[in-house]
């Protein structure tokens, strides 16, 4: 036996018939009906209610009541009969839960003991048409806004029809501590609502109503609440309430699908917890991991020349090319890049403009990507094994994922890397062999994300990989601000990092962003011990450096301890500079854009430095953009 | 003479000289150096000087200059040195002011002497250099956060060289009472940064830094707050800072212009409070203005029929056509529609698709409209005078001015409306002469609206018309969020009501957002004594009521108290409801969308009811999709 799932209706966008068919198709057992959803519905509830059953889901509550209670006795009265109203409709739904919020108005019922009366009055009702009312404190009621609160005037009605209703979001935007969930009788919660969210220093009910998300995509812990849940003896389906703005208008079966890994995701995490019950879903664990080991870049063949020129100054030698794929072998040590010099369809979704050139691929090397398939299947994640075109690959060998429209990840183990490269046909070396390589690894890779894939995106990263989200930033330049925010992995060799950025969406047809934004621009930084030297060795090989204003130099000063010597190098090289203040120091440099939607950046980290430069990228951009 | 006029650079979009050609072509007399404007552009100071003085601009401000002040004695032996090296920078700049924030560190100092020496130091210093600082208290200060301890600071320190600023933003963002402003000497406010806001429920600093907008286009009430600079005896600039999401990816020049709009108009506000300087601005007031006379829509040919149709079922019938134009001219009692079926130059603006069908002019009655023209162009906005294509009429009486990219407003003087329907050719009835009109009035017009026209729209229906701002609406529905927003204007013969619809940007290349919301929807809401009688008519004529969920028809009954039979009305005519609890209601309904950008409304307000019914979109739409 494993615990239900269930999802209210105003989490998806669409019709509640197209949100009833995603919600099936998506793997859920159940659904809350959202009352406006119903309203606005051509179907009468008992068609949907046959819908439903059709499509194997149960209607597991009906939502929301509001304001119940209310020391004016006529509207009490009033309310009565609007709540009879609502069983009919229930009746005829099939639903015999519905949720009751604690009233947000000057109205509402301040004393306990009559809030009681008129709850048990409203049961006893219920109870006589078979209905039961969930009773949940919203954050932001007048009087009950603690699930404490709400669950002592339950307990104090101690009627049969009468439970409580936990909601994550309006527990945790409180503050509030959850371990009290454990001390309810778990009989008596009748159900329970569960949604992440992002930390937002905001107004608690525009929070509520705009920027909720699934676990997995928010800050909240929802591993400890839903073992506190679990604690209780809860035993009611698990569902997710949420209010979001850009779910309100992305692809619903997506939208739905992300909702349903996300429970699993978050079954997972309390299944960490000591005396979780068995009832959760535990998927296989991770498997083995390493570093990035190659990255693939789509070019294109209008790109392609300046690609190929870009990675010659970054050291990079075409070493091989394939004979039949057009694909390009670039080497610098260790580091290996692929350029697709045709549209390749394995990374276009269909009707998504290839922005070229694209990060395409990111290689990684795992001891057995088997083990990631196996969990990548398990979370609902359509991952393939596939083989290299042209190659012999086992094709156990090679696990790829879609972590962007445009992008896949690719976990291989080292045997598929060496038959990997062994399909190329090396090239006559067109040039002296390269001096001794300057880059060491790949530091990060940046991928541009439209705003209606980033949930799902970081939900993938974090269920299926286990990466860690940082603090996200709003990096603001002289043409916008785009939403930035870096993931990593710690491995046995090293630290895999991911920056995720926003592209901005168009406001109007005559939004005049510049070229440089409108796919939305992806970068792949290199690691080096020495910047300088880098820089350097570029420059020996052609490399004209980004023209960094002077200013920004004369800032540094005003800033920094820096030398004067080192200052006037790193301006006569394009370095820019950040320091974090415990001695951790921070040296990158940037190549122009190829084409209109690629970069490549070169870093040097020392001591403690964990960010990524932010500070400098309306310098960076402006630079670029000239 | 006149009030200077300042604008702090990181108010608009681009790089520091798209930015400087901007100002100086909107008219203002100088601007705020933003440094990170300064630290990316390629020009030097020196550069940025005599640009700026070819351009007839002077440089009044450099900001900021955060954190001065510490209680770790080395940070602040840095500060000094930091604050030389800003000092070096304005040398260059010309420019002698700079901006000096209250800290928000821990390590802000917290006792007022400590802090007054401090200040002392750094302002020798400067007087050294022939700098003045202008000491500013951040709202989130961690010590100075209000203007009032900010002055008082200044007042202890008593040195020539240290001044405070104001910043509207700064004191009305916390509710702080500006009327203060009035006991501070006029001589020791070195600067004024005025912004404006929405209401909106937030962390102030985040409110702060994306959500800023200009003088008009926001709820402060910043004429009061200017009537309180001027009795303070200040004569300095008076500034715009403003940080803004949507500014910061708009275009520049178009944001210019409205930036140095909303100074003029902040002037006019400034001066109806007794005792204003007569250096403030004062254009010619708003003329006389009555009602909507009519309504010009594009079809294009290929739309015409159609609109046609749908007019005919609002019992619109064809009367007359333009000879030369492909206008045609519909007429219901007094209200008069023209339909352009061809697409008209006049109305679309460079490069904007046209979203077809459109409300491309709205006809309202001025008993002077040259009188319109004068204060037009007096607030920088480009009125023309016109004559209807192929008419005589006099061009001083017709005035028309852009609203929105499509959209126009005219204002008519009576013979111009008299001339512009004889200009018409009477075509032969084509069917028995209507029945006596339902339908009274122009009850609204929404307009759909671009994120980046939306607060220069406000700000045009505001200053030149003086239309009133109601509260925002966010409406939720089926595929998403709209943001909505009524203006009205009460006339010596009614009101005018306006109603701005955002239109929702695109999150992405696959954001699966419908038809019917592309481009926006506009729609023209007609007013009547009786809304059944309306929809009976028009049945009559062969109109096909929009097909209204019966659930909502029950949810109604469990809201309200509507008598059975008159649901059963509604629900047949499929017209929806609202109440306003004091006695006031709202029945109205909609025609399908015709085309996927406009629809058609009938109105009838009973009582006070002053909404738009914003609670039925949802299943307005839901309606409109089917």
């Amino acid at each position: 036996m494993s615990i239900r799932t269930s999802i209210a209706t105003v989490s998806l966008s669409g019709s509640l018939e197209t949100k009833m068919t995603a919600i099936a198709e998506a793997g859920f057992d159940g659904f809350e009906v959202f009352e406006p959803d119903l309203v606005s519905s051509p179907q009468r509830p008992k068609e949907i209610a046959a819908r439903a059953a059709d499509l194997g889901l149960t209607i597991d509550l009906y939502q929301p009541f509001r304001d119940v209670d209310s020391t004016n006795p006529d509207t009490f009265a009033r309310n009565l009969i609007r709540a009879d109203r609502k069983f009919d409709v229930m009746e005829e739904l099939g639903c015999d839960l519905l949720l009751v919020c604690s009233s947000p108005l000057p109205t509402a019922v301040r004393d306990d003991g009559q809030l009681a009366e008129q709850l048990h009055t409203v049961a006893e009702r219920a109870q006589e048409r078979g209905i039961r009312l969930a009773y949940e404190a919203l954050a932001w009621g007048a009087h009950i806004n603690t699930y404490r609160h709400a669950w002592q005037i339950v307990a104090d009605v101690d009627h049969p029809a009468l439970g409580t209703c936990l909601d994550s979001f309006h527990i945790l935007s409180r503050g509030d501590d959850p371990s009290g969930i454990r001390d309810i009788d778990g009989d008596k919660i009748f159900f329970l609502q569960l949604a992440d969210a992002p930390h937002l220093v905001m107004d608690v009910l525009q929070w509520s109503r705009h920027h909720r998300c699934f676990p997995g995509q928010g800050n909240f812990d929802l591993g400890a609440f839903g073992a506190h849940v679990v604690a209780s003896g809860y035993d009611g389906p698990w569902s997710l309430e949420i209010f979001n703005d850009v779910f309100r208008h992305s692809a619903t079966g997506r939208t739905a699908a992300d909702a349903h890994r996300s429970l699993l995701y978050l079954q997972e995490q309390v299944g960490r917890y000591p005396h979780a019950t068995d009832q959760l879903f535990d998927p296989p664990p991770p498997g083995p991991i390493e570093n990035i080991v190659s990255v693939r870049l789509a070019s294109g063949p209008v790109r392609a020349p300046e690609v190929a020129w870009t990675l010659g100054h970054l050291g990079f030698e075409m070493t091989a090319a394939h004979s039949t794929h057009g694909l390009q072998l670039f080497s610098h040590g260790p580091l290996a890049v692929a350029v697709d010099t045709t549209v390749d369809t394995l990374w276009t979704a269909p009707g998504v403009p290839a922005h070229l050139p694209a990060v395409a691929q990111i290689g990684v090397r795992s001891g057995d990507p088997g083990e990631w398939l196996t969990r990548a299947h398990a979370l609902g994640v359509p991952a393939q094994a596939v083989g290299m075109p042209g190659t012999d690959t086992d094709l156990a060998e090679v696990v790829r994922m879609s972590v962007t429209d445009a992008t896949s990840l690719d976990l291989r183990s080292r045997s598929s890397v060496q038959s990997w490269l062994e399909a190329f046909d090396l090239v006559p070396r067109a040039s002296a062999p390269p001096s001794s390589p300057f880059l060491t690894d790949v530091d990060h890779i940046a991928l541009a994300v439209p705003a209606d894939s980033w949930d799902g995106i970081m939900l993938l990263l974090r269920s299926v990989l286990g990466m860690t989200p940082h603090e996200g930033q709003d990096v603001v330049d002289a043409v916008g601000l785009v939403r930035s925010q870096a993931l990593t992995l710690t491995t046995a060799t090293g630290v895999i990092r991911l920056s995720l950025n926003m592209v901005p969406g168009r406001v109007s047809d005559t939004d005049p962003l510049p070229a440089a934004r409108r796919g939305g621009v992806s970068h792949v930084a290199f690691g080096t011990h020495d910047a300088i030297a880098a820089a350097e060795s570029m420059v020996a090989r052609g490399f004209l450096p980004l023209q960094i204003s002077p200013n920004y130099y004369d800032d540094l000063a005003a800033r920094f301890d820096v030398p004067g010597d080192v200052l006037a190098t790193l301006q006569r090289l394009g370095i820019l500079y950040d320091a974090n203040g415990s001695g951790g120091e921070f040296f990158h440099f940037f190549t122009p854009t190829v084409g209109d939607d690629l970069f490549f950046e070169v870093v040097q980290r020392v001591g403690d430095y964990a960010g990524y430069g932010e500070t400098n990228s309306a310098v960076r951009l402006a630079a670029q953009l000239r």
